[in-house]
């Protein structure tokens, strides 16, 4: 039997998604947890790993196992074994067809951006921070160079390991609310810290370093070399992943409303 | 000179605002990195002091020194000095008649609370929670009868120093915003565990325990032991010390737009 979960987490208390010979993945704990309810090993199968201190407003997981259980205990009695930085939202058995990763038609991220000279105390760790005034209009003529399929290679840690660098981005959207920015991406995939680029990027065109076509420049030139520094995980958030409506996949986001 | 300052913080790092002989309290972390900067020691007096695990959006903070400093290094030098969790918002030299605690005339509270059935996970130890669905409409009833001056005795932690009882419910106001329900209390002072005594009540009276009414059977009864338990410190931020404005003290408050 197949069951999909809907995890919510906090990435500062987690080195990242992926297990580790040390324990300190989200997987890692998360199967923890799901194999004291099954009471024997189960292995979690994610549709985005996130790398350290990078947030899941909605992650997607799927597990195989004999053991029958109510939908609850797969939500309360795992959420009972799990650290308060981790949450199973939501749990449902599913088709064996469905596979969280190779399912997934589409991932979208938020960044949010403290925009303010002080830097984030109350919510650090959740939150990104610039200290000059960004110039938000030029930011998103910037962020429209993106849109559609290219090759971002421009945007791609060397670590990557996808088998393209060629991407489809959906939308692009830059929003403010108070002293906030927000980032919302949504493409079929992303490259390894591709959208920590991105924004490290469009920041400098939104400090007048650069002008928005830049954006364009520096998807031609496909050289990491030329785009800007990677902007730091603290303020990146997994916010939804994309399926097709006949696997009846949960959408569940408690995300305060920044400007929703 | 003396010199006031807002402050916020993660009060879930700290043990409450008060200095503590282990050093865990967010006084003696801020008065460590004013004595750095200052090169000799700082002792800072509060408008509130918040208990362990109650976070700040704006504490208002003075101390004297005969060091002179530019505002900026009381804000970015003092800042480099402190935890992330904790920093300056602002600073500015105010007149020897100010007193951060005793010019104050009003402090406003506001409570996070997550309604759903699921425990938070991503901001595990900044939200109260509460499972069951709840009655806004009838809590907003009950809200009503606590405004106004009243003897808080119901609602008062049993190791309460102030003298007494009688405070002064200037505002209360009750939104929601997608899963969460905000409550907000201003009055000229609290009484210790004052708001999250409140807010236990209120949610008896939401989830259907008792009548809207109940809230001035327990104002009139006066007994701490009639009313519902302590709510968690978790969903509790201290947000606005009100002065009179011939103090000219700044207000700046970056908390996220839950429903603002």
């Amino acid at each position: 039997m197949r069951i999909a979960l809907g995890v919510e987490y906090d990435g500062s208390r987690f080195c990242g998604w992926q297990s580790q010979p040390s324990g300190c993945g989200v997987q890692d704990t998360l199967e923890r947890a799901l194999s004291g309810i099954a009471g024997k090993p189960i292995r979690a199968v994610t549709a985005g790993r996130t790398d350290t201190g990078v947030h899941a407003l909605h992650q997607v997981v799927h597990f195989d196992t004999d053991v029958a259980r109510p939908d609850s205990a797969w939500v309360r009695g795992v959420n009972a074994l799990l650290p308060e930085s981790v949450g199973v939202l939501w749990a449902r058995p599913v088709s064996d067809e469905f596979h969280a990763r190779f399912s997934a038609v589409s991932r979208s991220y938020r960044y949010l951006l403290l925009n303010h000279p002080v830097r984030p105390a109350l919510l650090s760790g959740k939150l990104g921070w610039f200290h000059q005034p960004l110039d938000v209009e030029a930011m998103r003529q910037g962020a429209q160079f993106l849109l559609g399929e290219h090759d971002f290679s421009a945007f791609r840690a060397a670590e990557c390991q996808a088998k393209s660098p060629i991407k489809h981005l959906q939308k692009v959207g830059i929003e403010t609310s108070g002293e906030y920015i927000l980032f919302d991406f949504t493409a079929n995939a992303f490259l390894h810290h591709m959208v920590r680029n991105l924004v490290g990027s469009l920041v400098y065109v939104g400090k007048g370093k650069h002008s928005p076509a830049w954006m364009q420049e520096l998807l031609e030139n496909r050289d990491r070399t030329h785009s800007a520094p990677t902007f730091a995980p603290d303020g990146l958030y997994l916010a939804r992943i994309g399926y097709d409506p006949k696997w009846d996949i949960p959408h569940l986001s408690r995300m305060p409303n920044f400007a929703d």
